[in-house]
């Protein structure tokens, strides 16, 4: 399978592309330092990023931030902050995608455990990560050709408890190893329209 | 009470206007033919809308549109301009709105059904749903002095069965009282952080 990996230097990131490079043609993509360069608050960029691709199977997309900030303090500019990255940059991925993917292939997101559980200062992650959980539910009702689409929803993960531990007090860490799975169910399973969570 | 009704010229916000001021003082407000004009796309015209009003005890949305269309036809300005308008406009009503509010105040804001059910061509409204159904359980819990905040969630309202009944094939349509139910629940309950859902 041709995948293209969205954000292959990030947390997760590094550990699907070691996971999906063994036994599908990996293409990695983030802002900097990998294969192909995207920058996904921008569609231009994205758009050419698949013109220089062209056709594929999969694409993955473990990118994308929000801002963190006390309701009190938070602005319209700090929502859309994130709203610009990890909501449209992926959604835009799935939208330019749409028109480059081959038939039966799949899109998997990213959204992650405060769609449903909110931490203090989380409300923008939280708003965002409910967005995509929406979208995916409706947007895979009418992608064409077979095509699907998943977004797994994360909880903490091992690998960013010494960075995000602290703002999540009482949350068990997920191994990536489960992490990883929930990435490789999406792309090879049946499944369609799914929030795949993988909580601790 | 002192209530803010933000939308009341629209189909649920005429009946909230007619039920909610033989009780209250309400104060209507909408892009035009209001009492105050708000266009809640504007950071700083929610701004000056509270700024006139001063303090209040609680605000009720029922505003915001985005846009409908099928994937393959959908475009990033295409999502924006729900965004910018159900989405982040009701948002940006609380953001501004909690340095105005009393304490004990509350907020209410609209999604609506499309967040659990999708319908063809409604992808970038169950996006926008879905978030402000994230962001009321997030916010909630950061909202200051015993301030609340619900979302009602309608379905398929009666008085806009003849304008969208086609696109919503088997729905069973809301009788507008349960509607304007949800909201005087909202407002007078000790409810915060629910999505109160209003289906057929």
């Amino acid at each position: 399978m041709k995948i293209i990996l969205v954000g292959a230097t990030g947390t997760i990131g590094r550990h699907l592309q070691q996971a999906l490079s063994q036994k599908h043609d990996l293409l990695t993509a983030s802002r900097h330092n990998s294969y192909l360069k995207v920058d996904i608050t921008q569609p231009d960029s994205i758009w050419e990023m698949f013109e220089t691709i062209g056709r594929f199977d999969a694409l993955v997309s473990v990118t994308g931030h929000g801002v963190f900030g006390s309701l009190p303090d938070l602005k319209n500019d700090d929502f859309y902050e994130g709203i610009k990255s990890k909501l449209m940059g992926q959604i835009n991925l799935v939208l330019i995608g749409q028109h480059y993917i081959n038939a039966g292939g799949s899109f998997t997101l990213t959204s992650g455990i405060l769609a449903e559980e909110p931490i203090r200062g989380g409300t923008s992650l939280s708003m965002i990560n409910s967005a995509l959980n929406g979208f995916t539910m409706a947007a895979a009702t009418e992608l064409q050709n077979g095509v699907r689409l998943n977004t797994v929803s994360p909880g903490l993960v091992e690998g960013s408890v010494a960075t995000l531990g602290a703002s999540f007090p009482g949350h068990d860490p997920v191994p990536m190893p489960r992490v990883v799975n929930a990435y490789i169910k999406s792309i090879e399973s049946a499944l369609t329209g799914k929030v795949i969570k993988v909580y601790g």
